[in-house]
């Protein structure tokens, strides 16, 4: 671990996908709005639908057509999840930059979750980085449970970096890893970060209240790259007691203050969370959206 | 600022009066079931009332038969809040071995919570500490917005650093900084800790997600005293926007991975915010209260 922070890192904005997939379902112009108010505050990179059954997550139903307004939008990347080879076909096809693919570092979880071993979902990781590799499409993949495991308890790090590298065998471009039930701390991190290096994106969670201070600790130990989710929505429908992802706009207030340029604009930010909370019709789990920045504007 | 923790840190728990004080009065038996849960818990210090006017503050009256029933209980620091000369003067009476007392950083806040300018509040510390003198018992010092205000945004940490010299001049036998308003960061905390050392105690809150955040960066800035309130009920009511205090739950979850002691058993914690939320009978801002231990017992 370092002293210093990173000059800049980059932000990859989940809300729309993330967040809005727990919700109701909305409307395609609706999504777009959120999508629209997220690009003008400065991602660089914005999750913006899931190619999965309509019938099991339906609040991601017609993501291809918001991957299709984004790209005619245009000015960020913009990133699709999908779970085997078809979603990546879709995803693809419908012009995604990015696929965020999957596979957990838990076997208890993926069995529970998927009905899949580990080494059963890697097969369809592997089919999943030919879709993008044949397509020019980067393949994003996120490890859950990479922090501990509520089946398992404590994953020990040569574990995860076991998984880290057969995913990058597979083809995966980019690694993140997902503390799916807010297991992660300062010290999980920094041990993990001595494994498997500080190329990863981190996605956190807010379980435990740790999302701010796995930031830090992430940022001291060389991250570059973090998921973030307006107004704090998310987490998983299957972890027990998962809370939302840690809030966009709490990490910018952070960052600021650190120094730590995000190119994103936290006044911005707050309007499009404004603009998600009218939308979702209620409470944000985002204590700055609520308080505002440290220093008002 | 090191990359070493301190192996152990004083959590002084402070549910019972900045907790309380927000709610419901509730009755001396009620406020001593509470006390006697986080005793069991391991605490060495617990805030359990308030030497104010009961009109002000009327869930702190009878703090005096609390301290008494507290006295009797024994194996903890008996912490008091006072703001003035009668009041410590009662809460030595009463039988506290510690008094709270306050004065703010900001002038602003000062002006508009106390009608007193922040030189007018140190003389009524400098009473207090002369009561406790008096009484064999100590004084903490709380500086109130030592990370910012409201009122007058960033405040340089000289500035802070010249009330706490005025205030050890005064005679307090310790200092707490108090994030009264949610500001504090670690790039502040670190500059702070540069102005007034690393013996002072810590008193944050969550208004903008960052307590566990300042709790980690304050442990590597050599910090080793930290207020925290059961549940992370709490917050100035003077304060806009102000949520909780920093969950003790929280903070000892996050220790106990760290490997920092703090002589509290989460499990049993985890009993008394069970216990005070039948006892508030509403929901509790904190996350581990919800989500339980990052590993269970």
């Amino acid at each position: 671990m370092s002293t210093t922070l990173p000059p800049s890192v980059e932000l990859r904005e989940v809300g729309p996908r993330d967040g809005l997939q727990v919700e109701e379902p909305k409307s395609v112009e609706e999504r777009m709005g959120l999508v629209r108010a997220l690009a003008a505050a400065g991602f660089s990179a914005i999750e913006v639908g899931s190619f999965v059954s309509p019938k099991a997550v339906p609040a991601m139903a017609q993501s291809a057509e918001v991957v299709q307004a984004c790209k005619e939008l245009g000015g960020f990347r913009v990133v699709g999840v999908a779970l085997n080879g078809r979603g990546a076909t879709d995803a693809v096809a419908a012009g995604v930059d990015e696929i965020t693919a999957g596979v957990s570092a838990s076997e208890g979880y993926s069995q529970s979750n998927t009905n899949m071993s580990i080494e059963q979902a890697l097969v369809h990781v592997e089919k999943m980085c030919e879709v993008g590799r044949d397509g020019g499409v980067a393949v994003d993949l996120m490890i859950s449970c990479a922090f501990g495991s509520p089946y398992e308890g404590e994953i020990a790090p040569s574990e995860v970096a076991k998984v880290v590298q057969l995913a990058r065998d597979a083809g995966a471009t980019t690694i993140s890893l997902a503390d799916t039930t807010g297991m992660a701390t300062p010290r999980g991190i920094g041990e993990l970060l001595e494994e498997v290096g500080t190329d990863v994106g981190m996605h956190f969670h807010e379980t435990r209240g740790t999302g701010l201070a796995n930031v830090y600790a992430s940022l001291l130990g060389g991250v570059t790259r973090f998921d973030a989710s307006v107004g704090g929505l998310g987490g998983s429908p299957f972890a027990k007691g998962a809370a939302g992802n840690v809030a966009t706009e709490g990490v910018v207030n952070l960052l600021d203050d650190l120094g730590v340029d995000t190119g994103v604009d936290l006044v911005r930010l707050l309007d499009a969370a404004t603009l998600l909370h009218d939308l979702v019709g209620h409470d944000l789990p985002s204590p700055v959206f609520k308080a505002g920045p440290r220093i008002a504007a």
